[in-house]
């Protein structure tokens, strides 16, 4: 059988997923994952809700949602201003709303997270290139992958830690003009990542979308 | 005159250089940058002393140095242990350690450069390659390598800012251990890094050295 091609049932069964965010790039992380596996979706607006930089709150919705194969984390707050005016209060901002809190949604989610299952982030193109007020996403992204490269290979029980890093999306024209020259990413090439990362053998990767 | 190549004297004069740290790292930028130029070392333990964690301190510093061409900063803290110990807590020490600390030098020195100067910070190889209890520091190299990339197209006045990434040093064999498999570079190759991140023209770039 060795020149047979895997099928899917080979590879990977229906999953049960925790999807944390239901913006942009959530929608287009559930509009990949839906169709092939169990997706819950979580956000400040669902029932249960949550809000990552709680830590309360992530507890809680894990305990609401039990165990699962995988976590995917969309959100992070992060503020954009000119540098000029980017104090050590934004720099800190950044880091507890996009940085932080996606690192305790792996650490109070891991018991949670079954033998062999995955987490998947979220950071984004500033990590690369930059834009005009955007020093401190810039450094939340940057902070971020660099987590997951060396965090990964400490995982425990075979769990997988990878990131999924999108430029601006095609769905989000607000934002366009902020990154003009960069060719907007359709929401099927990042749900394409958000599929490998969680599909995938990869871990400790961060997978962009340029 | 195409021909002739430049001479030193063309390129750039004696700067003044206040350079913050006393380490290995500290000494290898020293070593490389004491012949050219006037340097001003400040660490803990010097007088005028620096802690970098507080602003106050940095502030006094600078004001008991004045202006000056080019800020060097070679410290920064981070915890290391096994991921499963790394809490909320270490990651916020790492990036107060480390991160804020860098950027607070940053914006306290800025009035204190004159124009066309420049700032270099310190990363390192864990923001590229991870090591075994290393989640925290990798984090904090990601992010003052991103925070670089964007910040630096913002600073007004033509002051350049870069970073300079080296791996282990041959001059801390107390790390070889830690880094098994990093051929460690010599104390010479980092002093070049710093000596053209201070003379040369980029700006935003993390000057590795592997």
């Amino acid at each position: 059988m060795v020149n047979a091609a895997p099928t899917r049932c080979d590879i990977v069964g229906t999953m049960k997923i925790l999807l944390i965010g239901q913006g942009h790039v959530g929608t287009a992380a559930l509009t990949s994952l839906a169709p092939h596996h169990e997706v819950i979706v979580a956000s400040r607006s669902t029932e249960p809700s949550v809000d990552i930089t709680d830590a309360g709150s992530v507890r809680a919705l894990f305990e609401a949602v039990g165990e699962v194969d995988a976590v995917v984390v969309t959100v992070g707050k992060v503020p954009f201003a000119p540098l000029e005016e980017l104090g050590v209060e934004a720099f800190a901002s950044a880091f507890a709303g996009k940085v932080a809190s996606q690192i305790e949604v792996v650490r109070t989610g891991l018991p949670f997270v079954r033998d062999g299952g995955s987490f998947t982030l979220t950071s984004g193109v500033l990590a690369r290139e930059p834009i005009r007020t955007g020093a401190a996403a810039s450094l939340a992204n940057g902070a971020l992958e660099a987590y997951v490269l060396a965090a990964a290979p400490e995982m425990p029980r075979g769990v997988r830690l990878n990131i999924v890093s999108p430029s601006v999306l095609e769905s989000s024209p607000g934002h366009h003009a902020a990154f003009a020259g960069f060719p907007p990413v359709s929401d099927e090439a990042v749900g394409h990542a958000y599929r490998r990362a969680v599909e995938g053998i990869q871990t400790g990767r961060t997978h962009t979308v340029d």
